[in-house]
């Protein structure tokens, strides 16, 4: 159960490349065990779980892998069925499709696929997941929220997440789609999470305790721990924030970040792997 | 020449109400001398100043001010004429319009009309800009840039501005159109300004080294002074930045900003007026 027997992490930010070098999903595949790996892409977010099913198969096996199944949960009683788990426990990568976060985790959370998706990441397990897909990777989660507006009280919707990782909230088609009003106003309510805004076609892979950014755009991490000042005591829904003192780091492909340490490091990494 | 004497400045995000209370185009007025002011709508910027001045005289009329009327430039030649600055010598209040910053700093800088605009504004003429009109405002200005991007090398276009205001750069419609990489690529290529984004129907009002916000957005304080890493050293065009340690506050109204040092101001302001 030590940091180094756990599973990496690949977060995407929406809207990867899936036709060019799919660069990140490469990576997720290479994390996996590369043509050796057993991948199962998990459709539960979407509500058209064939369509894309269909399309990440293709990706990955147009990447070299044998084995990809899709696997789709419906129902909590069909996530609780012990021969559900099977698909799981067998995979070395499960990857998660967009849709809404929401149903990911009130189809899967606390079912025994749960379980096994946590055991199995615990002892290696790689788990990715894009747009919702990331969303739901850590404690607490953004549900959904307003985007092109200044932080205000009410705007964001948090519910918890699956917990795949701790003392984050992630947000997703970050620049792309103006979203930093309401990853600040998530942050602001959890100064002790750190935000982090991921850019579509980019991603961050996480190992141990450590981020490293990959692909074309780039991570905003906000620091609302340094705030040291804030009017969220006293405000109604719809009012606007004030926030003094927030800290914004722009990480782009190749920088990584210290999660524990709340701290960019600043060498890049010299190459796609890192330990 | 003191801070005292010189006018006020107001500068306006773009979009601002101007059908209903109309609390920022009010504000102005009240510091150009209420219904006693003198206002010139500056149409520079655009290039429909017939519909664009027309609308703005209704507006201000309609708050009450006798003495409006409309000003516009279309060649350098005209800005020069000894002429053309009488209205503006007579005024009390200069609005610009929106239109395209670039427009105004060609057509007026270095003219007549631009000295008799510092001169005025030095002795107590209070000036106000939207949009492009609030671009304008610093010494150093943005001119064009790609929204809805993380921060990256040459997407944003730089220019000298009208020099209104120093040590900042200015920019417009800011969380609707989702242009903080676009500010902080600005500000990461000049740390020792201040960023100031600015939402629609949001404005700072300036009074010596001090800025207070007022409308329904925010303004976006951003301030790459404290950067402890760039790697902007050695990028090429379209390259993504990684900036470490960006300060960000997040000011909606009635909360203040000191310029010189750098820091908000705990307080908020108890009405509109200030000191």
């Amino acid at each position: 159960m030590s940091d180094k027997a756990r599973g990496a992490l690949v977060i995407i930010g929406g809207a990867e490349d899936k036709r060019g070098h799919m660069q990140i999903l490469r990576e997720f595949v290479a994390k996996a065990g590369g043509s050796h790996a057993r991948i199962v892409v998990m459709t539960v977010a979407t509500e058209l779980p064939i369509e894309v099913g269909a399309e990440y198969v293709e990706v990955f096996e147009s990447i070299g892998v044998a084995d990809v199944r899709t696997f789709d949960v419906s129902s909590r009683e069909a996530a609780d069925r012990p021969s559900a788990c099977k698909a799981i426990e067998q995979a070395t990568g499960v990857f998660f499709t967009g849709g809404e976060q929401l149903r990911i985790t009130t189809l899967l959370g606390g079912t025994r696929i749960d379980a096994a998706l946590h055991s199995g990441h615990e002892q290696g397990l790689v788990l990715a997941g894009t747009s919702a897909g990331a969303s739901m990777m850590s404690s607490t989660m953004i549900v959904d929220g307003r985007a092109e507006t200044n932080p205000r009280i009410g705007i964001v919707q948090m519910a918890p997440g699956m917990e795949f990782i701790d003392g984050v909230v992630i947000d997703q088609h970050f620049a792309q789609r103006g979203r930093l009003g309401r990853l600040l106003s998530a942050v602001a309510q959890y100064p002790h999470h750190l935000g982090l805004g991921i850019d579509e076609d980019t991603a961050i892979v996480v190992t141990g305790s450590t981020l490293e950014v990959m692909g074309k755009g780039a991570v905003s991490v906000v620091d609302a721990g340094a705030l040291w000042y804030s009017n969220l005591g006293h405000l109604r829904e719809g009012d606007p924030l004030a926030l003094h003192g927030v800290k914004l780091h722009i990480l782009p492909a190749g920088y990584r970040f210290d999660l524990r340490e709340r701290q960019p490091l600043k060498e890049r990494s010299a190459g796609s792997g890192q330990e």
